[in-house]
Order: C-alpha cells, then sequence, then structure tokens
C-alpha cells in the first residue's frame, strides 16, 4: 500500500467513524444539543477539530448523515419501482414510498439511530429543507408521478398538501418504531415489513380519500 | 381591593407572564434549549428564580402550559360532540378531533406559538406522555368511542395504531401551518377552517381504510 493510500483510507475511517458517532449523538440527545467538538471526542479523535476538518460546518454533516443513507434508500427504491412497472393502484405506488425506509431501518438493525435523527430534522424548519434536498432524487419523483396518474382529478394543490402529510407521517411513525426498538419497549407489530403494511394501508386511504373540504 | 387579594392577583399577573413567555420561547428555541432562568429574565421579573417560586420545575411549567390550552380545546371539543350526536359517519368523528384544535389556533390570532410548542412535545419520547396524560381528557374519550362504533370490525391493534397516525399528523401539520403564518410563508389554505378540512378529509380516508397489511 503506498503511503498516498493509507493516508486516504485513514481518512476514510474517521470519517465514517465520526458519520456513526455523530448520528448516535444527534438521534439521543438532539441536533442542536450536541456540539462538534462533542463529536470528535465521542469519535475518540485526538483532535478537538477533527469534524472541522473532515466536514466542515455542523450543516455539511448533517448534509454527510443524510447521504449516506438517502442513497441507499434511492436503490431499494430504484429496484421496488422496477417490479412496480406502471400499476394502475394507488398502493403499489404508496409502497414505493414507504418500503424503501423501512427496509433501510431493518437492514441497519436494532438499534438504529436514523430514523429519529431524520425526525428532528423534518421537525426544524430549516434543517427541513436541507433534509428534503438531500434526500429528493429521481427514485421518489417517479414515485409521486406513478401516484399522480392514478389519481388525475386530484388538485394540485391537495396533491402537495397529502405529499406533506405523508411524508411527516411517515418519518415520525418510524421513529416512533424505532425508539420503541431502541427501548425494548412493547411493538404491536412483529417486524418493520409488517409495520410497513400497516402504514400503507393508512397512507393509501388518506390519497384516495374524497375532496369534500 | 384587601391585601391580600392584590397579592393574588399580582401572583396571577406573574403567572400567566411567565407562561406566555415560556411557551413563546420554547417554540421558537426548543424545550431543552431554553433555560428557566432565561424564562424569568425574559418575563422581567427582578427574581430570576421565578419560575421555580410560581411553577416549580420544568415539567410542572409544561404542564401548566398544556393545561392553560387543553382545558379550551376540551372545551370547543365539548360542544361539536353535542352537535354531533349519534352521527354514524367517521367524518363527522374525525372532525370533533380536528376542529377543537383549529379552532383554538384560529383564535389564538397569529403569530401563536402552541402548535409549534406541541409538536416538540410529541417528538420527545418523555414530554410526550406528559402531554398525553394532561390532554387527553373525557372529551376525547367521547370522540374516541363514537369513531369506534363507525368501525366495529377494525382490530383495536390497528385502532391504536391509526390513533397515533392521526395524533402524529394533526400535531406536525398544525405546527407547520402555524409556522408559516408566523413566517409570514405563503399558504395553500387561507384559514385556519379550511385546512382543517383537508386534514379531516385526508384522516377519514385513514380510518376507512381497508387492513389489508
Amino acid at each position: 500500500m503506498s503511503q498516498k493510500t493509507g493516508r486516504t483510507s485513514r481518512a476514510e475511517g474517521t470519517r465514517e467513524a465520526i458519520l456513526t458517532v455523530a448520528e448516535r449523538l444527534f438521534a439521543e440527545r438532539g441536533v442542536f444539543a450536541v456540539s462538534n467538538r462533542q463529536i470528535s471526542e465521542a469519535a475518540e479523535q485526538g483532535n478537538n477539530a477533527a469534524v472541522g476538518y473532515h466536514f466542515g460546518t455542523k450543516t455539511d454533516l448533517l448534509r454527510a448523515i443524510i447521504r449516506r443513507h438517502a442513497d441507499q434508500i434511492d436503490e431499494l427504491r430504484t429496484t421496488l419501482l422496477a417490479e412496480t412497472a406502471d400499476s394502475p393502484h394507488v398502493r403499489d405506488w404508496v409502497a414505493c414510498l414507504v418500503r424503501p425506509s423501512s427496509r433501510h431501518l431493518d437492514a441497519l438493525g436494532s438499534p438504529s439511530w436514523y430514523a429519529r435523527f431524520a425526525a428532528q430534522l423534518t421537525t426544524d424548519p430549516v434543517l427541513r429543507e436541507l433534509a428534503i434536498d438531500e434526500a429528493f432524487g429521481p427514485s421518489i419523483e417517479q414515485t409521486l408521478h406513478g401516484l399522480n396518474r392514478c389519481l388525475p382529478s386530484l388538485p394540485v394543490s391537495v396533491r402537495l398538501e397529502r405529499g406533506d402529510m405523508t411524508r411527516t407521517l411517515l418519518v415520525h411513525m418510524l421513529a416512533e418504531r424505532e425508539r420503541s426498538l431502541a427501548d425494548n419497549a412493547p411493538t404491536a407489530r412483529s417486524s418493520w415489513d409488517d409495520y410497513a403494511s400497516g402504514l400503507i394501508d393508512a397512507v393509501t386511504g388518506l390519497w384516495l380519500a374524497p375532496v369534500a373540504g
């Protein structure tokens, strides 16, 4: 191994260690409560400025955490979309919104921290934009396009509103199950897959609801 | 006015001032980021321990803020329940879940802070229990009972799950509109009443959805 490669992979290892620790600390103590210095210390980096050196600002660090998961979720969604083809069923497209995230959390094993981390971002007006920017890729666009094709008469404003409701519901309900698992609290659904099915039922109903108001 | 009455009403005024300031600071900066001392200072109480003197712990203060709003929301719900009588329509019962909160926020005027404050409580595992304890009264129980009567074949576990989804959706969607109004951001729905109608449509669909999963 050349000196350069050794240095690169050491830097990679440090970056990974920081990302893992930061995600856990943010999930457990809150994005605003945890400083870059605390993360550097918890990641056992001799240098208290390690976060700044490897990532830049806290925003850059948050972005990198989202990126790491979003890429994997995107991959799962692309696979599912191929199976969904041009389904005329709302439920199939809702499944493309829900299952990639639940499968990703399942694959992370327990305890995971990403769902709780993501729920915090969604609640904050500034970080929320960041999360949407980073996580909103072509696979989500394609899913929403498929969903829209099944519901051609839904007014655009209602479409946007229900998209917002869907995101809100998913993010917080996934975080809730993640928290229950982390706390060893009882859960009514025994698996992420089962839990996702309950969400898909409800979210499908939400989209199919007639517009009375 | 006797000396005693004067002292009591001064204490009442101080309590009110503290509650108002605390709610705003919590909503804008976060429940964990704001200390009792900061609240005492912002409420312009000469005594930095004013919060402790008038309320006790931070938990007691949070409880008092919830109580103040929950009582008014409960009153609005009781009135609505009287009109709903024994309706066989899911939508009417969902309206009894949604409208009391949206009407209360409407009555508070803009900017209000309560919806954003409540959203934070819901996201925190400990504070969430507190919020449910304080806000869950007989009027909610009666509403859920009416809803259940319309959906006799829904399994209990799904009922609980959808109740959870409903609470999550309401709390965060109401906070989102409150935030938009506070920021003078554009809103698709011009009034709280209209916004509530969109939520009622969607939540009704969520409850009526068949259980496939």
